[in-house]
């Protein structure tokens, strides 16, 4: 899919040499052909209360522009979710706007008269029965079970949440994945590791003030260029672009302070028209994802694959993969 | 500069109760800080004839968009470097265009009817003179040398081209910088260790087709999402888009085969109308810019805080940075 870097046309390949075709070393799938060939029972489905459809102002065009996130599931950042589920069942979201794009960093959304410098207008009330949610939830917790596989007789252990998915280290550290997530395993001195989820491309987190202020949910941003792993453990990460990421990414960028649009260009502001839970729209509306099981031996292959290209067009493999370059595969179904 | 997430303006400085602004932690300047207070002498000039100005023809609200980038300099992908200036000086990259905006992946520009699965037309023949560049010389080998410092009577290694940048230990191995770029240091198995660039954010590469072909450097591409490293020592790495990047990385993503711009959006495609070598214009119309030494000491400064940030914003710092997260900064003097 991604593999080809002119061109990957079927008269490309022909233009080999036979004889080279016939020398040729033993073929590798590519991570997206390792993918195409899984299993029916290594899809999970995304159940449809954690789906959130965005639909955006319609572009210069006329054409409608839909954005699907997927937020995230428990124990992660719950607190955060809760809010935002409650912001969209309050309408909260509705005609809001995409207010700050800064190249390289994050496109965030929100009221664009909360908190913005470049804002031209009173801030709209919160909805009542918002948690405010402390810094140690940033940090998530897990529990170690062992147990005798009465067959082999061997003893077995496993945690809550699963991390049975493939490890990877970093220039941040160990992580993995875990139902689905990419996960990251924070080891403070002297206490017992903790998890946290890690700013890859198209992650979904939670704007917030300096510190002790967490954020509410009512600002959200998605990171559009290289991972500002600097953020982990820094702020709420929530969920995940799905569908649509490219009506986020390829809006102009913000002249003002920090990429927020200066008050000359204010009319960049992408309109937000609704935010809706997709369990709250008519079954017939209802978008439906499933992502490749992380804790599956397809994944393992697929992860693997990644850091070690052996398909036609590379010439030497990387040898790893940092987190992010291991995107978990989601797909629509119907 | 890249602190605050929601907003940073001094109404909100101030609304920290004054209390906490006395019992302050120690305060740590932030990475940007760190770089506009280094001294004129940590910077490099770039020469003119590193410097590529393409000029996209103007926006739908007919304001001029400008792409700067700047080549590689010796020991590093000259061959290809060759073949680009002679491109531009052939005036060959004159009405060529974007054909390729894939998201996550890269802006890719040349002939559209060159290779393109979604070709329109035939394509426009190559200059002369074209080097036919070896797939070894993406890996650039380097010397050491050993002296005794007189006064201090103890031995000094240096390398070249030289090696005292920061080092980082990421996914992919070990890198530094070396004269402003960053630079992966691969180690075959039994092999002296060699060198190459990393293909970071906003990097300009050269598109080819299956190997042995290596490209020409008729078709070119940037990064626009999170860095790519597998492509490292798999493609030619030739320069970085040092201003304008914005005009490259918000264009409208393609939805053909690899992000190509489909037969139906050729409309899409962007067209490039100049490319020219900054040395062959005119004085008044050459553009400067300047590197922070990477061998600096405010380089290396730079580079720890970023690993480690410790600015206001933050909680808890990273403890490491991988090489495509701290960038080399790159600014425009008069």
């Amino acid at each position: 899919m991604r593999t080809a870097f002119l061109a990957a046309s079927a008269a490309l390949a022909l233009a080999i040499p036979l004889a080279a075709q016939e020398a040729a070393k033993p073929t590798y799938p590519a991570p997206s052909e390792i993918v195409a060939a899984a299993p029916k029972a290594d899809w999970t489905a995304i159940p449809a209360e954690d789906l959130l459809v965005m639909t955006l102002a319609p572009d210069a065009e006329g054409k409608p522009r839909q954005v699907v996130i997927q937020l995230m599931p428990a124990p992660f950042s719950q607190g955060w979710v809760h809010n935002i589920r409650l912001f969209a069942r309050a309408k909260w979201y509705d005609n809001i706007s995409v207010n700050r794009v800064q190249d390289n960093y994050v496109t965030q959304w929100g009221d664009p008269n909360y908190d913005n410098p470049e804002a031209t207008g009173k801030p709209k009330p919160l909805p009542d029965r918002l948690k405010v949610v402390p810094e140690s939830d940033y940090l998530t917790r897990y529990s170690v079970m062992s147990s005798m596989n009465r067959q082999t007789r061997q003893m077995v252990t496993r945690t809550d949440p699963p991390l049975a998915g493939p490890r990877v280290k970093d220039a941040y550290g160990d992580s993995t994945f875990s139902n689905g997530w990419p996960i990251g395993i924070y080891k403070p001195a002297n206490e017992p590791p903790v998890l946290h989820p890690t700013h890859c491309y198209g992650m979904v987190g939670v704007g917030r003030n300096y510190s002790p202020d967490t954020g509410s949910g009512a600002e959200l941003y998605t990171v559009i260029g290289h991972a500002p792993r600097h953020l982990d453990r820094n702020i709420a990460l929530v969920g995940r672009v799905i569908e649509g990421m490219e009506h986020l990414s390829s809006l102009p960028r913000g002249k003002g302070e920090l990429g927020f649009y200066a008050k000359d260009e204010a009319a960049k502001r992408t309109p937000i028209l609704t935010v809706r839970v997709a369990s709250d729209l008519a079954p017939s509306e209802q978008p439906a994802f499933e992502y490749l099981s992380t804790e599956s031996e397809t994944f393992a292959a697929y992860a693997d694959a990644i850091a070690n290209r052996r398909d036609p067009f590379f010439i030497t493999p990387a040898g790893g993969a940092d987190i992010c370059n291991i995107r978990v595969p989601v797909r629509r179904v119907q």
